[in-house]
């Protein structure tokens, strides 16, 4: 077994232990050990670990039934806390998410869009220790901090690779903002931390294979398997937003022609609203619609249609059984979750997988990523990462 | 703990064992219990029960070194086989397959495309006696049938619940052939057993995410991440075939219009083609296009430049590490491999993942259905699937 392995597997089983006290506590080690088919040895040091950590504790009760009274193990209340950052072009939303994946508190920040990363993380770093003292948090319960943000995210590394919407480009963002705080940082892209929230927490519950899908600045989609998020070898599953669906289309800002997101992002759309007269927002541009102008009718009905042909596409090729719709334009413009099912039922759902999924809205919103980052970090503490 | 992961828990320890012993034997008990952190008794357990099937024996060898001896275990030589079944339209191939994947016989036989699934369970059932009767195989060293078939299969309960091609409709394939002869059976798509087989033994071997592509009669993916089929919730994952790629497309047999599949199969290539002319087969049609007849280098490049889309696609939404291209269309045209290529690396592919796969040709070809059944079928045994 090569050393990879053996990590593999002593990560493994702490997750198991963990899991299993988690679910059954009080519990005693035997029963532990009976369950998993672990050594009394093994499943006293991994014990031994997460008590020393301050999670578990030997409660006052012991074990029934006759034989060797043993006592029963529990966990220390609260005992794990995560901070969650939700960073955005303009927005930071910071909050403190319990191993339920509540939101013990939380605050909002403004974000200057061309701040250097160094000011950015600073910012973050200062946000966090006051959050804390404001709300009389041990430090030492904080198991690590989770940032879920736009763009290609190196999430093993925790680099930002690429991103247009904050204008960065391969910042090493855990790295530094360890060096700030101290404390273990997970970086991921907003869709995927959003995607695992809905999953464990939100919308689909439940849902063993979850499909997220965010139409807004950009459009890209994000995958969870049985808890764990689908990454790919590059972390880029789920960038359906450069498929192309149209050889003949409109040139994307990736450099080629038809991209899907070039039919329904906000920028596309108002761009070519602007086609035909001056458009500010996207607001405007759905008043438009709502006032009868033929053009912007047009526009959005065309958005809506290839919204239906991603819910298709997307079914077709993960097969999920929950597809949540999010993003800004969804936030925006509620109604569309009902336009868009109402498209792809009547024309563009390949007939068998029609009765596979169930199609909902995002329950967490805008509280999704930083639930989601929360829930990231504690993750990979708890060595499913 | 639930039933269900006490028994997930057994089945995985049995094959950690497994695996450590095919990778590192001889060894002994106390070094498998070492590695794992499994309790002697469940390493003993495990070993016990192997070895009582056969498949492990005591090594004369012992453990080196001060302490104990004690006596190290070995693989029972080609104690593992398993048999593979390519079932097709019109042919049927059955092979005996290794634990190393390698085919130790195999042999073709015809099918009437409107067969009975009763006459070609029979026929298959009789086919395997015969097999291993010629090659003198003890049938105990078999320890399952792998079936790989076109259409929508249910792995889980074996039934294939539609298959054009065969033209079958909920066959309870697992349950009649076991049957017929005693043996247990694994069904599954044809796409995911022959990326399978890539995967572990073919073009993608050393791979962690590869995604397999079949051009054909029709046109499909199946994508293995880390050894494991990728199926979704209905083991329909990878249905590309019936993604939308063009709203106001040609109809498709779904009854959807625009389906990405009717611009490369080859039904609706020859369809297209006998618009102008009478084309029997899918060779006089890239016959016409040798000759210079427009119409044809039109239509087929056409063909070709969906399949550029394709990988594109593909590549964006599962990330994978390779990419295979496989199917009727690319055995017969071997020459699609590099022009596809050409195609998408000047047009199509989405740049940040330009350098993030390598694209084979199948290895495998047409014996990668074979030996993706056969090693599914030990995969099943050895408690993987």
């Amino acid at each position: 077994m090569k050393k990879h392995d053996q990590d593999f597997m002593k990560r493994q089983n702490r997750l198991t232990v963990f899991e299993i006290i988690k679910n059954q506590h009080p519990i005693s080690r035997a029963s532990i050990a009976k369950q998993t088919g672990m050594s009394p040895t093994t499943v006293s040091r991994i014990v031994g670990e997460l008590t020393e950590q301050g999670y578990l504790l030997n409660s006052d009760q012991v074990s029934a039934g006759l034989g060797r009274k043993s006592t029963l193990l529990g966990m220390v209340n609260a005992s794990v806390l995560s901070v969650g950052v939700d960073l955005d072009r303009s927005l930071m939303s910071i909050g403190i998410v319990d191993l339920q994946g509540k939101l013990v508190c939380g605050s909002k920040y403004p974000r200057i869009p061309d701040e250097s990363p160094e000011t950015t993380l600073i910012r973050i770093s200062e946000a966090i220790e006051q959050l804390m003292q404001q709300q009389e948090i041990d430090r030492t319960r904080i198991v690590g901090i989770g940032v879920g943000l736009p763009g290609i995210v190196n999430n093993e590394e925790g680099i930002v690779v690429f991103s247009v919407q904050l204008g960065w480009k391969n910042v090493k963002l855990a790295e530094r903002l360890k060096e700030l705080n101290g404390f273990d940082i997970a970086v991921d892209n907003e869709l995927k931390v959003r995607a695992l929230a809905e999953h464990l927490k939100g919308a689909a519950f439940g849902s063993r294979r979850t499909a997220l899908l965010g139409f807004g600045h950009g459009v890209g989609s994000a995958i969870i398997l049985e808890g764990e998020i689908y990454r790919g070898v590059m972390n880029s599953a789920g960038e359906i937003g450069h498929t192309t669906v149209d050889p003949s289309g409109m040139m994307c800002d990736c450099g080629k022609a038809g991209c899907l997101q070039t039919y329904i992002n906000i920028s596309s759309l108002l761009s070519e609203a602007n086609r035909i007269r001056p458009i500010g927002t996207i607001e405007e541009l759905f008043e438009a619609k709502r006032a009868g102008e033929h053009w912007a009718i047009h526009l959005i009905d065309r958005a809506l249609m290839y919204m239906a042909i991603t819910i298709n596409n997307v079914v077709c090729m993960y097969n999920p059984d929950s597809v949540i719709l999010s993003g800004e334009l969804v936030d925006k413009f509620p109604d569309i979750h009902d336009e868009v099912e109402k498209i792809y039922l009547s024309r563009f759902l390949w007939e068998p997988l029609r009765d596979s999924f169930t199609f909902h809205r995002s329950m967490l919103n805008e509280r999704g990523v930083m639930i989601g980052s929360g829930l990231l970090s504690q993750n990979r503490f708890f060595a499913l990462e």
